[in-house]
């Protein structure tokens, strides 16, 4: 599949390098290429192009910028280029310019899952693997064998089956649907748990079995 | 133990009845004794008394109120009667005023947990089993056989060791020690998904694992 990733922090850069590896034809959006290249350390795993070349090119987009910034990267990016596309979205509204821990700079009552999708109505938003780290998103296996859960929300039934399926090329095997995009309000509220859970458990590779 | 609890709805009975089974000496703490047995459709689990007067007994104190009243029903129950005991809090402020899904009354940057603490300073709190329904806080093997997670936040480690005597008697296993009780932010805003979780799953007798 073509696919368009906007960001380029580790998210973006450990989901760019395993949806190479397992055959799609990936493309990394950033705002200014020749600055991004620029301070790069080490080369990224797919070529580089604006924010807007590529979302345009792409069937599937993911959003892995930060949740403080994710509509304006997006807006950046082209609402006629989400226009009728799938959407992930990965971001966490996560603050930290009070220190450690953060705080969420929206939650409650809404969510970046429903921003986005609010900003962009024509593009198919599916929020998902925002509860884990990079790593655990991309090789599920690296903890317990992949014996746990992830968390889907969006309005789109079909965005969903395809998000699904490609959660599943990864090795994600209990995919669990919450129901619409409000439902991001509740994953994107794990988050808080999650930094503590990092830090009495002292790594960032863990995640939750839903037990049933 | 001599054990008082405060709140007599379906997780104070659930708990109640848990522990007379164990064999501990339960008193149910209630504003208006006379009010709440008229309204009682069925008998107890363990005698009530007065709120103050069920705190004013007992070595351990359960908060089984809802956690948008907690900080009164505890008030209601004497400050001097709370100082120097273990007060484990399982509330959650969900407020339903606005309909299905609620949302939190409080969250984010302060928590009911921290709350408790601080109106009762002299309260050693401990907030746990505020992210499972009242037949799994009870018996954890109703689930998967009980093989999954609790949460434990409280600035005071002895309490923490006590309350999680306790739960391992329920037949809690695996019990995670998150920090102090600023993390009771994390479990509260669990609650979210939980309510979302509920409707996906058609259960409320679920709960996560934690993989690492």
């Amino acid at each position: 599949m073509k696919i368009g990733i906007l960001g380029t922090g580790s998210v973006g850069r450990t989901l760019s390098a395993r949806l190479v590896e397992l055959g799609h034809d990936v493309v990394i959006g950033t705002r200014d290429v020749a600055a991004t290249e620029a301070r790069a350390e080490e080369p990224f795993p797919a070529p580089l192009a604006t924010a807007a070349a590529a979302a345009a090119d792409a069937e599937l987009i993911i959003n892995a910028t930060s949740g403080q910034v994710s509509v304006a990267a997006l807006t950046g990016a082209g609402a006629e280029n989400l226009a009728g596309k799938v959407v992930i979205d990965i971001s966490n509204p996560l603050d930290f310019s009070q220190g450690f821990p953060p705080f969420l700079s929206v939650c409650n009552t809404d969510s970046v899952g429903e921003q986005v999708q609010r900003a962009f109505p024509e593009a198919r938003v599916v929020k998902t693997l925002n509860t884990v780290t990079a790593a655990v998103m991309a090789r599920p296996e690296n903890v317990a064998g992949g014996d746990h859960t992830l968390f889907l929300s969006g309005n789109d039934a079909d965005a969903k089956a395809t998000v699904a399926e490609l959660l599943r090329e990864f090795g994600w095997r209990d995919i669990v649907d919450l129901g619409d995009i409000t439902t991001a309000r509740g994953t994107e509220m794990m988050l808080p748990l999650w930094v503590r859970l990092m830090n009495a458990l002292g790594t960032t590779e863990f995640n939750y079995k839903l037990v049933r």
